[in-house]
C-alpha cells in the first residue's frame, strides 16, 4: 500500500468527444448520499463540465434536481453516452447488476465505481470489454443517513480514498480518477481489493454490526421500559449513530464480504467474552488491563 | 420515574453559615471531568458564592486553580467546613471511601455525588450519620477524556440528571440540589437507585464495554497490519470514541454495577451471534430483519 495525493490540475479532458476544455462531463449513477455528495462537489465546479444523474428512484431524482445536484436526469444509457467519467454510487449489489450493463456501453469513458466491497467488482470488471476503462474506488466517508436529501457539501475533503487493483485499470482512466479525488480533496491509498475488504470489515463494517447490535440490545430492553432512552447522553448516541444506517446499502456489504466480516464478528465476540469473563470471575486487574489495552486508539484517532 | 424541570429562582441559602445571600458556598471534591465542569458552570455565578476544590492529585489541583475553575483549593476537611454545598466527583469507588469521612463532618451541609453507579453508594450514605443530607445524583454527561484540562463550559445544558433515592435526602437537601442542577440547565428524572444502574447499564456502560472491546479487535489487527487506520473514517471513530474512557473511572463502575453489566453484555453478545448466525447461514432476509429493527434507534436519536 502507498500513498499519493493528487494535484488537481492533472485533468483527464476528453476532447473527441467534445467536453469543455480541461473539464470532464460526468455522469452519476445513483444520486444518493455518496453520489450526491459528489454531484455537490463537482456541479459548476472547474473541475468538471455538464454533470448528470441517473435514478431510477424517482422521488430521489426529483429531489436531486430540486436540490440542483446534477444539471438533468438522464436515461442510463443516454447519461453514460454523453459523459466522459461515469460513477457508479449506487449498493454493491446494484453496482453488479449495473457494471456490466455500463461497460457494455463503454468506449473511451472512464467508469469508477464507489462502493465499500471491492473484490466481487474487480473480478467482475474483468470479465468484460475494456476492463482498462474501469477504476475500482472506495471514499472513506459516509454517514448514517441516504438518499440525495443527505448530500453534504465538502464531504470527502481531508478524507481517505482507495484505489483498489490499478493497475488493471488504464494509466489514463487511473489518471483521471486520481485527479477528480484530488479535485475532492482526498488523499489516495493504493491497495489490492482482497486487501481493501479485510480492512474494510475490520475499520467500517464491523462498527455497523456492533452499532445495530448494540440498538437491537437497548430496544429490546425498551420493550419492557418505554422510559430507558430517558438517559441516554453523548456516548450511547455516539455508539449507536451508525445503527440508523439503511438496509439497501448494508445488507448487500455484509453479502459480499462474508468471510472478512466473519472473521472480524468472531474476534469482536471474543474480544467480549474477555470482558465478560472479568466481570464474572471479578478479575478487575485483567479487565484494568483490557481498557488500557484499548486506550492505545488514542495514538490513532485524536 | 418523572421528570421536573426546577427553576434557577429556588436557590438555599444557608444563612446560619453566613453564604452570601441567594448564593451557595460550593466544595467539589475531585476536580476532573466532571467535577470541573460544574466548577467551570458554578464559579463566579450568580448562583454560587466562594467556590473551592479538593483534589489529592497535585496535578490536577494545579491545574484546576491555573484554569481559574475554583478560587482554592483547600484540605478536604476544611472545604467541607466553609462550604454549603459539597459536590463529590471523583471515581466510585473514591467516593464509596470518602462519603463516611465527608458524612462525618456535615453538620447542616448538602452532599452530592455524581456517580455512575448508585446503589452501593445510596445503601453507605444510609448507615451515616445524617443520611438526610446526601443527594445521590448523576448528571447525564461525560466525555472520553478526564482531568480538569478536560473540562467544557456549558457541559451539562439541555442534559438529563438523575436524582435517585430522593424520599431518603431531606427536602431542602433536595431542593438544593434541584436548584444546582436547574441552575447547569439539566432536566430531572427521579428513580430509585438499582432501577437507575439497570438503566445506566444499558444506556452508558455497554456503550464503553462495546467501544473497548471493538478497539481491541482492530488493535489486534494492527499488529500484524500497520497500516490498517489509514482507513479509519467518522463512523468508526464515532465507534470506539469511548475507548479512550480511562481506567480510573471505569473499572470502578463496572465492579459496582457487575450483575447489571453482565446481563446487559450478555444480551449484546446474543445479538451480535444473531449477526453472525445471518451471515454462516446466508440469511440475509433475517439479517436485513434485524437492520430494520435497529434503525428503530431513529425514533429515539434524531
Amino acid at each position: 500500500m502507498n500513498t499519493k495525493t493528487d494535484s488537481q490540475e492533472n485533468i483527464n479532458s476528453n476532447p473527441e468527444n467534445g467536453p469543455q476544455p480541461g473539464k470532464v462531463r460526468v455522469a452519476i449513477v445513483g444520486v444518493g448520499l455518496i453520489g450526491g455528495s459528489m454531484a455537490l462537489a463537482l456541479t459548476g465546479s472547474k473541475m468538471a463540465g455538464k454533470v448528470v444523474g441517473v435514478d431510477s428512484n424517482q422521488i430521489h431524482a426529483d429531489t436531486a434536481l430540486q436540490l440542483k445536484l446534477v444539471e438533468e436526469i438522464l436515461p442510463l444509457e443516454e447519461a453514460v453516452m454523453q459523459s466522459d467519467v461515469v460513477i457508479l454510487a449506487v449498493p454493491v449489489n446494484i453496482a453488479e447488476r449495473l457494471l456490466p450493463v455500463i461497460m457494455n456501453l463503454v468506449s473511451k469513458q472512464v467508469v469508477l465505481d464507489v462502493g465499500s466491497t471491492k473484490s466481487a467488482i474487480c473480478v467482475l470488471a474483468q470479465s468484460g470489454k475494456s476492463p482498462g476503462r474501469f477504476v475500482a474506488t472506495h471514499p472513506m466517508w459516509g454517514t448514517e443517513f441516504s438518499g440525495p436529501g443527505a448530500a453534504v457539501r465538502g464531504a470527502f475533503q481531508g478524507k481517505a480514498v482507495v484505489i483498489c487493483d490499478g493497475e488493471k485499470s488504464d494509466a489514463d482512466a487511473v489518471a483521471t480518477v486520481e485527479s477528480i479525488y484530488g479535485f475532492l480533496g482526498m488523499h489516495i491509498i493504493y491497495m489490492n481489493s482482497s486487501a481493501h475488504d479485510i480492512h474494510a470489515a475490520y475499520i467500517s463494517h464491523i462498527s455497523h454490526i456492533s452499532s445495530f447490535a448494540l440498538a437491537n440490545t437497548v430496544l429490546e430492553k425498551e420493550k419492557e421500559d418505554d422510559k430507558i432512552f430517558e438517559l441516554a447522553s453523548g456516548g450511547f448516541e455516539s455508539t449507536v449513530r451508525l445503527a440508523k444506517s439503511n438496509i439497501e446499502t448494508w445488507v448487500p456489504v455484509f453479502r459480499q464480504n462474508k468471510e472478512n466480516v466473519l472473521d472480524v464478528l468472531n474476534e469482536h465476540i471474543a474480544q467480549l467474552r474477555k470482558f465478560k469473563s472479568c466481570l464474572e470471575k471479578d478479575n478487575f486487574e485483567y479487565l484494568g488491563e483490557l481498557i488500557q489495552n484499548a486506550n492505545k486508539i488514542s495514538r490513532i484517532l485524536k
